[in-house]
């Protein structure tokens, strides 16, 4: 191999896999609205001419959609084979451009939906790659980037009336001194993280108990509870968490988008005894000014929202209009890495908190890195900062997400952090893997 | 055949064709945006155990992702294999939340982007059955309906808050005693529509012109430009346009999305000596906020928009928040037929004009049946009210839009008005009809 293509690798050829965990046959992550997730992953592997150097990116999705989402994935990847590392990050906005305003695909979004949802697996398997070429874990690697370099690569347009990239800029030189002791500082302390594995919609009233005990056991202080079909349940299952819990750790519900808004407020208000933390999704992810009027009549009750808030446009309007105070945005939903951080830094200019979402398939991967750069590049503080965990899957993946006694501590390894094994693949693979050939199998033998 | 499948007809089978046709050839459509697309529809057939009996249905698009688009309408229109008309009809809002609220497919959307577009193309075609079984034209169709009726088969979650069930029914209550006036008033005197055949962004100054005198000849009065790349350009372009058609008519102009809000602002004011009645599109179709702002500042110049915004969810907060004074709702991005009635009531209840989306490939067959609906059960009036119309494209169409001196008349034939002819299927069918066939060979030949 000659010298030059080892010191500028160039990606060669791209691989998209359509894996699928059938998640749906215990109830784990079962809510209001998805009653039967099977959690999904969009997996996209760039290769390169370079041996062993590959970046991986994911989108996360629930199933049915899944290979659609993987289709578009495929097709948009392939527009970087050819491309050197350098090149594609030296033009990362034009590349990030080719995918969000491509002239005719636009029309099926814009920025939104399936086309957005593959696109993060696309641009999250370009940061894996870029990382793993410098040998270092992202979050390290976007805090030691000059910012007006890193400002360079994201997209403003539609959000300059709330952040123009010259205030990004300062935004980030601001907090460049501490940079060192805020990184000492996580790797003392980690970062706080909530659990949501105690309270999915169909738990019953035990397993929710034991849930709640023995993750009080092993360290954690905050808690989600699934809400939003029947009031009578609500009520008696927030109770429970409480009376387990005790009064001074903290209760969320999330209702999944399960109620319109003078729905919402009743029924948030209905619960009100129980010293809630924050109501999520209470209404249609779209909703910018229900929220926001959600967020006036439920107060104190805080307003939580983000799993799928599309993109920037969205988020910047939650901002803007009172509607969201824990931002919740999702690696994969808003296209990957580029509009989080055009997100994330909203945040900071409105004070607001990033708590991403996480749970799924990689979620907890990327929000490792995510939370990582917001303490040290941006934020420096954890107050009032939770960020979700759910711990099931994480064996799939090659370095899960550094989680211990409730809190993230900052990843060690090279790259965005969520390469699944290539057993795991296998074996999940969407509909010709072993799992699911064999569920077809029965499903035939059984007349399904 | 057995009497019973004659009188209760079922569907039997599904077919899903991906028709484009290369319309960037002519930059017919350009605009600051979508700088070459090639109009397309996702096309739906509905096969019956009755001869001759079919629903047809587009949705849309303008190239690259209708394939998307085309398998995710075929995955659907499955779902319907078995059922009978009468059964879809009489459980419309189950077969629509089946569509639009399946478990694990709401995580790519939930009711925007590719999935509500694949939507549209079956709920129309289903309409298109009913109306085609009825022996009617849809719009007639859904006029003798019984509002009560009527209502009971639409989604109205996560808007109550603007409009319920019960006010809907009133507001069609309203007018039925006005109903025979009304169809006949539309018989005798069309409802006004405006052309955007003549402002291109493609076109030049000389094609601009030749294009608005033939239109005056044609009799028309209202006329729309493409603008929003540069601004010396627009200022000409305006200053033209104005000249040619004089000061008593009206002038519209469309940024397609193109400026940032405070951009917006600017450049619309820039261009206040021309009396605009609206600028289209201003910004990201997202923003509401935006929107409102925009609407605020550039007064007394009007905001239209709708072409692109995703659901009703978003509809109702642009009418809730003054964003958008022209409501120019697509007859196929929000998931097709029973959306846009519900966007049309909430128009009624806020008092805004409908607009509607037209033009591309089918749309100005579908909004022939949207405004005669609008004008006989919703509001009796034509003023401040104008239908897009372009005629390009319509020769492919059985029974095309019916518009003569800038009004569309009242559609005749039974169903929803958008069979295309089989010879055209035939030939634009992508990737394999001649058209697109004989366009690969010659790119091979050239080396492209």
């Amino acid at each position: 191999m000659p010298p030059l293509s080892r010191s500028k690798p160039v990606v060669r050829s791209v691989e998209v896999h359509d894996v699928r965990f059938p998640t749906s046959d215990q109830l784990d992550g079962s809510d209001a609205v998805h009653v039967d997730p099977d959690y999904s992953s969009a997996y996209v592997v760039l290769r390169t001419d370079v041996d062993g150097l590959e970046g991986h990116g994911t989108t996360f999705t629930i199933g049915r959609g899944n290979g659609l989402v993987a289709a578009t994935a495929e097709n948009l990847a392939q527009r970087l084979v050819g491309m050197s590392i350098d090149e594609i990050e030296n033009d990362m906005l034009a590349v990030w451009r080719r995918f969000t305003q491509d002239s005719q695909l636009r029309w099926i979004g814009p920025e939104k939906g399936v086309v957005h949802l593959a696109t993060a697996a696309v641009v999250n398997a370009i940061w894996d790659l870029i990382a793993r070429q410098a040998g270092k874990p992202l979050w390290r690697y976007l805090c030691e980037m000059e910012p007006e370099r890193l400002v360079s690569m994201l997209d403003f347009s539609y959000v300059t009336d709330a952040l123009t990239p010259a205030r990004a800029i300062e935004l980030l030189e601001e907090g460049r001194a501490q940079h060192a002791e805020r990184m000492a500082a996580l790797e003392a302390n980690g970062y706080p993280a909530y659990t949501t594995s105690c309270g999915w919609l169909g738990y019953s009233d035990e397993r929710i108990r034991s849930a709640c005990e023995a993750s009080l056991a092993e360290g954690w202080n905050d808690f989600k509870l699934k809400v939003g079909v029947d009031a009578a349940d609500d009520e008696r299952r927030c109770a429970l968490v409480r009376e387990i819990i005790g009064p001074d750790r903290s209760l969320m519900v999330d209702a999944n988008q399960r109620w319109d808004v003078e729905e919402a407020i009743d029924r948030v208000n209905a619960l009100s005894a129980h010293d809630l933390r924050w109501i999520e999704e209470p209404t249609s992810p779209d909703d910018v000014l229900g929220h926001a009027r959600i967020a006036r009549e439920v107060a104190p009750v805080k307003v939580a929202t983000g799993e799928q808030c599309q993109n920037r446009v969205m988020f910047k309007q939650l901002m803007q209009s009172g509607g969201v105070h824990y931002v919740q945005v999702d690696a994969c939903r808003v296209g990957g890495l580029n509009e989080v951080l055009v997100i994330m830094l909203m945040a900071r200019e409105f004070g607001l908190p990033v708590c991403p979402h996480a749970g799924g398939v990689g979620l907890c991967e990327y929000v490792n890195h995510l939370v990582m750069f917001d303490f040290v590049a941006l934020t420096g503080s954890t107050e009032d900062r939770i960020t979700e965990y759910v711990s099931h899957l994480d064996e799939h993946f090659e370095s899960p997400a550094r989680v211990k006694g409730g809190r993230y501590y900052p990843p060690l390894e090279p790259g965005y952090g969520t390469h699944l094994r290539p057993e795991c693949i296998a074996r999940f693979l969407h509909p010709d893997g072993p799992v699911w050939s064999e569920r077809n199998r029965l499903r035939k033998v059984s007349g399904e």
